[in-house]
């Protein structure tokens, strides 16, 4: 794609504003919907215009996330550079900020959710709620004494790089240790004692470079074989357990000082304990239903967090929503037939990437609302087992 | 731009359909923001890049609505055609259905929209309810026959090519007839009795081809110098003559056979009574408010409904909501600067569409959710004060 020197290196006018995003995948899709009612211009770093981001619109900068050069102009086009992953070099949004570009999150932020053991050093160290842990050079004599000592299975990831469920492994015992392909392919293992889970919860925080932060309702997630499947708002627990957990979300925020959205993913133990799994610091699966379920989505509020602008309001607009997830079960799924069946209920809304398929590739999402989350749940199931012909 | 032979003539892969829109204006935006969520790719015919259905990332097909061959090109390149205005010719339109392309709504409804007095002819047939009028050739004699008959003011109307209050006068006396601007250039003119007016309020229905169709609720509009200035939802009316406004909206749709959104503009005397004053057969400015306070905005039910796919909920989402038009004040308006002070209130959601700015243009909207239509008047107006600098 050429690129105009109007589009490029100054605003256009009748914008308000220029940003760029690293990865062209769905969240800078969705983020590109609500720059369009703020009249942002999305610039959008993609390796190929068919990215979902592209699709729907935004600018494209032909590129890669590992070329410095390319994110340095993207920087050089925009006003305020923020991600779509975790993937970027954190030396090369470093030298962004060096160069008096605004980062948001900034690096120092971002590195808790791209470096999963230094976030679990970072959280022990401030006596922050999280399961045992362990990080160690790999080293199997030492991860059988951590099984001995919490109780097998342990929970064994690669510090950096995982996502959907990648780069975690549940470990029966020591002798899985030695066949384990992530245990073999990782340097560095961080471990942690397995958690007897009653419930995955996770509290999205929008927060300004001034401080200001506004805190979206819980919402209970719903994970299968590491990926979020389900989202159900509000999360059914009680006023007191949410509130904590809203409380130790806005905590973390402050503390590392992250600016945009950030997802707290947390465990609710069976005894009613919170514990903090991981973090994102950008736009998160566990926010795609507050695109109807609340009056400002976790896009809009990204935006306006990054962008230093004044938040908008969390409020939810129906008693329960539910969100599932529609994840590819083969190459030859499309959808051109079949949405109008999932649409035939009409408390349905229906998000597509525009992502060619592959088998567990998260290609859309169906989000409904209703008066209870029995009824938002069943609804929104029924959609996408209607839309990939269940 | 130069549009590859992926993107032209076929559906490219991941997307569920191809929609031609003629026209790039703001209704084609916001079409666009919900093609986006259904994995649409929204095709629009524009004259320039910087359109703002354009610069919000639809595919762009250069060329004029006057222009057949570029609109049947369009339709070549698309599943169904439909309009951001009513300015395209009958015959050019209904080409394409002759030749086999789908056209919604149908040049048959638009029709409706297009040639007030082909519109006030075919409801005086139907015997709905519509002001006094009579259509002649321009004639001074005539026109004071029907001022001293039915009172002054008059209403004169050019039967096509008005909007925004543009193609309508009123005329106080038969001496304003030789010197008004309208009558002048005017060759046929459908003239109608004042009507005293309580209340401004508008209808939207979204009608499939099948017939199935869904009703918005009833919304307050709240005209200026002829153009729509600012939405109240829902309207301060009775529950009976909302369902008689909604009932007639519906009536009004079947009849036509109008496919897509409908909007039908409909005047509250101070008795109580309903007069169809307008339709619209396209999204339009009184369902703006519709992508806050509705479960699914018109733009997605336009789109679900050109497609004859299932149509969403229109249920508000909130007590109250209000809508204020951004209009313009002189060249130099940006909202760079001030659109952060406009979102101070976290009530508002702001909608810029990259225009522009012209004294009296439609430059964006605000819309306001509260617990009562007094609150989301404050709001809105209050955003939309800060955003213009008053």
């Amino acid at each position: 794609m050429v690129l105009t020197s109007t589009r490029i290196g100054q605003m256009r006018s009748g914008s308000t504003a220029t940003v760029g995003m690293i990865g062209g995948g769905q969240l800078s899709r969705m983020t590109q919907q609500a720059a369009i009612s703020l009249g942002v211009d999305l610039h959008v770093l993609a390796f190929h215009d068919d990215e979902p981001a592209i699709r729907a619109g935004a600018t494209m900068h032909e590129g890669s996330h590992l070329d410095a050069e390319a994110v340095s102009a993207l920087a050089a086009a925009t006003t305020v550079i923020t991600l779509d992953h975790e993937q970027t070099p954190t030396e090369t949004l470093a030298a962004l900020v060096d160069a008096g570009h605004a980062v948001h999150p900034r690096p120092s932020a971002s590195e808790y959710a791209k470096d999963k053991a230094f976030a679990r050093c970072q959280f022990a160290a401030w006596g922050l709620p999280i399961p045992a842990f362990e990080v160690i050079d790999a080293n199997a004599d030492a991860a059988n004494a951590f099984g001995d000592n919490h109780g097998w299975p342990i929970v064994l990831k690669a510090p950096t790089g995982g996502y959907d469920g990648r780069g975690v492994a549940f470990i029966d015992s020591a002798d899985a240790l030695a066949t384990d392909t992530l245990a073999q392919n990782t340097p560095t293992w961080l471990l942690e004692a397995a958690v007897p889970i009653a419930m995955e919860i996770a509290v999205l925080v929008a927060r300004r470079p001034s401080g200001d932060s506004v805190t979206y309702p819980v919402v209970e997630t719903v994970q299968e074989a590491g990926m979020c499947r389900e989202l159900v708002l509000p999360a059914r627990i009680d006023t007191d357990l949410a509130e904590a957990a809203a409380a130790l979300a806005v905590d973390i925020a402050d503390r590392i000082d992250v600016t945009g959205i950030m997802a707290v993913e947390l465990f609710v133990t069976h005894d009613g304990q919170l514990l903090i799994n991981e973090l994102a610091t950008r736009p998160h699966n566990s926010g795609h239903i507050t695109m109807e379920a609340c009056r400002t989505s976790q896009f809009e509020n990204h935006l306006r967090a990054v962008l230093d602008w004044p938040l908008g309001s969390t409020q939810l607009v129906a008693p329960a929503a539910a969100t599932v997830n529609v994840v590819g079960i083969d190459e030859s799924d499309s959808f051109a037939a079949t949405l109008p069946l999932a649409l035939e209920d009409p408390t349905v809304h229906v998000h597509l990437y525009e992502k060619g398929s592959r088998p567990e590739r998260k290609l859309g999402h169906v989000t409904a609302l209703a008066d209870d989350v029995d009824a938002a749940l069943t609804s929104a199931h029924g959609a996408v087992d209607r839309l990939v012909g269940r």
